[in-house]
């Protein structure tokens, strides 16, 4: 089997399944809805399946006239067709912490139901009134693997981080304004979180730590085995 | 009476009491032990009172020996010379997040106690484990005014500033490394918080956090008249 | 009674006012209308009143259909239902440094209005002129609080700052080019301002610096008394 | 039992091995080797191990003499006592671009180790010479976690993220100069990678990607359960 | 001959031929049609070709009304004019990571091939699926300069840096988001890169490597020879 | 006569006095003794005299045992050998703000006075005690040109600014913390002062204040003169 | 005479004439038509003249309504009326590097003129043509006072400064893309010159540096005398 | 032949000199005198020549004492073992602003000569003086490849880009202060030049521009060729 379909403008990767464990995701971003149509082809001829993020209305109508089976979600901007066969155990918890960063939460939760994990949701537990994220403290404790999505100054992953013994994964997100700097000052300060087991990904988002909480239950699903030491 | 003094490298402004309610304070850094001499001499003078920040131990050596009765904090690097007449009501709470953050919250104790306030220290309470702070709730709430100092993330003044009614000085430290750029990144974090009724000072300036709260103590003792409105 | 509300998109903090004085304010930006109306709707059940900051007028409308007793402010931005019932002594002036620091400074009066304080406004006293600052010395020195409004180098809180016993608040703002970069010159000059007993607020944050300078005439209004100490 | 020891200028968190999975693990920079001690022995005597990391060579010395059964790694400036019980199956590997990355990637080794995590080395296989990384392509594939250190422009996650479909945890390094910008570069770029299932850490961070990988070893040992669902 | 011709608004630089091998490039962003029109003009008249690159399609129009011979390429926004009498040997490589990084792709491609040189183009080729490059190594040792085009993270020069014998020219482009800093992440991350013999212009300025190629092949076209050392 | 002298290290510019008003300076921060030697003999053989700035005491003690009659500052690190032949009308009035600027005040009052200016020191007077700088309001309106030194936020120059009806040459200093970022602060915030007349140089620049302020004084003594307009 | 009028949302400077030798100029950008209206009628009250810059053609239809004597010069987006008695000796030289900086140059060029100053107009000679500025040096030497305006890397005053013995005030614009970071690079690099007797003023602020322009004329031709020295 | 040897702590790339013409060169920073000396053993085996950048003079004794025929430049501070077989034809001239970028000047020419080119330098040619620039035109017209190292503002490389057919790419330096950014701004500078034809490489980065003038020079004398086009 080829391992990429060459469309000029695009070469399709073909054996990212094989490689990664997950077809190519079209990042819908500053492509023209015609190329999109063109890649879905390509991965629907050889997966069955594929996910569209970051796609604008406009270019979903378009594209869901081509595909009537695709489903568009409005509030992540994503637009999905066909499933995953695997579904894994645990779940992931997905918290954010107002009301403003419900597009990034949604744009992680959405992919990890895609990518075959259980989600839950937890939102507008901002620290502000730490008595909202208390009260679900047995639940966040119970998580497999936790999503904490914040903008403003993004203190909510540290607080969680310091309450459970599972991978936290920091979003920060564009929400806020002045000293805020579009994000960069909540992605700046996840990373130096006091909390330890967190890690942080890119301002907004939302499918890149979803995606590596479902390479996370994955792991945990295939269970792990012992390796010959390179070292 | 004249309202600076002269020295030629310095115009000591004696008339500060007066205008601001206290008499200038010696920045220690950047000035040689001759210089603050004799600052110190034109203040002790006038006031006799004064207070020196930022003063390194060699300096300190040589002025205590030139006012022996002079005291100097080492953790705070403060030297203080008299006592202000006046104390206030209430009370200053200062907490800060790591034993890092010793030295900026001390500056800010030091410098509350010697401006007339009383002073409780909650030290050591940061946000990754939240148990900490949470058992210290009716203290933290009773406080007049509080102060909370924090490097990292900066966290902490947000969690604090949902729990009270009274207003809270954040201090952001540099005590951090890489995302921390020597403290920006929980400056800007504590200027974008989620938390109402909160304000903040710059980095490391536990001096500066105090001298507001005392303001405020001061106002409050002195209580609030209705004057008559400019517009 | 039950400290929050979830309305799935939100969780409104009920406690909010016995936690911290006064009921949640909404933010406006970055909601719906209808998400708003929601809020609101369950912030009047429960405490009779609400505010909502950085509203457009568009949203207004919507809003004032559904409240017709709401009142909106278009400089400030701010919609309004409902008056706290405490009235503070004492007074905030709201000071500012140009005609284009209107929208901010009236953001921060409005809100210490609605918040229980009595507020005088001087708005226009840049430094550049200075005489027209001095000759406000006298009304400026009697303010119990002061916020200080300013955009492009951010100077006046420091002239103000020196001339005052009493706190002052600095409210950098967005108004300016070029090397001002949006705001950050005269927020971090304002961090290192050499006057004392100042703090700042984040860019634009008329509202936040109302919020303390409300919760500070509050502690002055209700006395101020002796707590055990901690340490 | 009580939850914290209060040492004065530290509480001592007790109970963070109930809560996260392991006791509080100390940070040595910017502590004296006398508070160090202290919180060493508060925490041998609840846990019976305690790890403390960024510790110089110098207080490294005055602990060992201390606590003589302490072992003090001078690469990765780790301290250690005693072990934890648990061994989890599967392995950690870690990846660096070039030799002085070293410090910061036997920081994350020696870290994952003490965890409990079988560790595998694979260093100095940076993208200028991709052969050296392609000649362990399936090494790399078969690892449960991996953790990719990288100074200079950062490349090496995003070439290894695109490989395998397990986690991907990305620590920059501040080996570089210029452009560099004391890592803030390469953890930019890491934070915008092209590759899917990556996450970052702070910039020499090795302590905090292993702390993460280990949770996500623990978690894959413990094995994944259905919970309900919250929404 | 004069060396420039005055249109008041603008010097138009007859003499840079001569000097630089190549007549003026009109940068189209910033000026009116009508001063491109004039531009034009002159430069048609002395050398009988132009090129104006950030070409906007309603500009295009206009301009292509008043010079019907003129061609538009709407992707890379070159407008073309005539053609450069010389054809070099060799050839120069364009790749690009991806399928948004085209437009800065093509300005490179259609400038280096109306400045005489051979293109190839090899696009899409990002490091997330190394095979997709490997594949092409062959072709690539043989380029005998590569323009290297990629966003994100900036990656791919120095995996091709890495395998040629030739010079690299990397261009960053501002596709991304977040920590992406509009292109100035990928920008630092090639300045600091791994590999050698490689340099970098400014975001999305495929024009620049373009032109740089092109003299590259030129010279190796005209051959070298020694000259007489000042030093 | 030859346009410089090629020292091989050093293409010294012999023809500057007459381009430029006066004979090149030489900066003397990475340079060694030797080399500022070696220049200064070619200097002060073409033109009798010369001034080096940035000079530690150990270069200077070097260098006054090569030239006797060579004079050296230490507040300044100026070393002036020889004078300039004119003395201009007009006097440069130099302030700073407070007591840590007087390195960079007295580089400028050094440089002024070694071109040929008369120099008013106006020192300490900053904006947080603004009556010490009202006290000196007749003089400062008579200064022919204003040098106004400030670290910290920078206020000063925009309130002298608006006094006075003469150019205002603006200098940050590195002198402050934190927020203050080396200088870059009251840089950023002096180049968007309120103030209009005002220009600004780099940080810590005295000595190229002191430079413009000698041209504008040479001008104001030659006189002006009408031109044939170009356009 | 009252020193200013207060329009409620303004305190017009009516001393500033005094004070500074001009009266206040109108900034249009953030304040409405009518705002601009009521400060004309004052001003031209006092004065008998007004300057409003950065106005939009919008607004400046409105004021010529109002103001039919009024003339508006769309490039450099300036409304005049009226104009100042004093036409001083010597002239400006406004240079400018391209043609996209023509409005910067033309607000620098209309601004000086309207102040009482001669102006000589040189455009679009950029350094990459240095034949086009040196075919000029004649002029260039002749100028008073030399007016530099540059976007891209911003290196024409450097050159300039070079070449004349008069004051240089270099603008930067905004005219650039990528690492011209909307002008911060060329206003970083002017400050940063080689050159000598350079001063630099905000990002487009063609009207700062004709406005200290006019100072320096207005000083050389009222004639320099000598003061008593302070110190 | 085996294309990498594996020291533990590196591998060293013993396939490069195929792959990309020239063997590894040692990046000396960051690297102990004893690592070093293993590499530089395995490369003295393989290839018979070795160099060593950024090496510190005590580095330097050692490795010297180990290999006494290696040279070692102190002002480079490059380490040389052996000679490359090639010499090219043309040649490379090495331009510099200041006698402060002596030693990256030095590191471009040593590293230029070492890989086969005639190297031709021409120092302290800033623009501040151009005269000194433009007397060395023809020389510098008939350069086959330019590396121009400017620190301060960056100018220098865009007056030479301007002049000449061959490409020129520009190294900025850290020398400077202030607003300079430690070599920032003039590498922001010479990005965003006016000049064509030019590419830029990391602060202080001479060796990085001289290996890419040597590929150059390369190229040009084994000849240019035609390719299959790929697309």
């Amino acid at each position: 089997m080829k391992k990429f379909e060459d469309l000029g403008f695009s070469k399709v990767d073909l054996d990212r399944e094989t490689r990664t464990g997950y077809p190519e995701v079209i990042y819908g971003e500053g492509k023209t809805a015609e190329q999109i149509r063109q890649i879905m082809k390509t991965l629907i001829e050889t997966h069955g399946k594929v996910m569209v993020t970051r796609l604008s209305e406009e270019k979903a109508e378009i594209l869901t006239e081509a595909y009537p089976d695709a489903r568009y979600h409005a509030v992540s901007r994503i637009l999905l067709y066909g499933s995953p066969r695997e579904k894994y155990g645990g779940d992931v918890m997905v918290l954010c912490a107002g009301t403003s960063d419900l597009p990034v939460a949604e744009e992680a939760a959405v992919t990890a139901d895609w990518m075959g994990c259980k989600v839950n949701r937890l939102y507008d537990v901002g620290v502000a009134g730490i008595d909202r994220l208390l009260a679900y403290r047995e639940e966040i404790k119970k998580a497999s693997v936790l999503i904490v999505v914040a903008g403003m100054e993004g203190a909510l992953p540290s607080v969680v981080g310091g309450m459970v013994q599972r991978p936290v994964i920091a979003v920060p997100t564009s929400v806020g304004y002045g000293a805020h700097l579009q994000g960069l000052t909540p992605l700046l300060a996840m990373l130096t979180s006091c909390a330890s087991g967190m890690s942080v990904v890119n301002i907004d988002n939302g499918f890149g730590a979803a995606y590596q909480a479902a390479l996370i239950l994955k792991l945990a699903t295939e269970g792990v085995h012992h390796e010959t030491a390179l070292s």
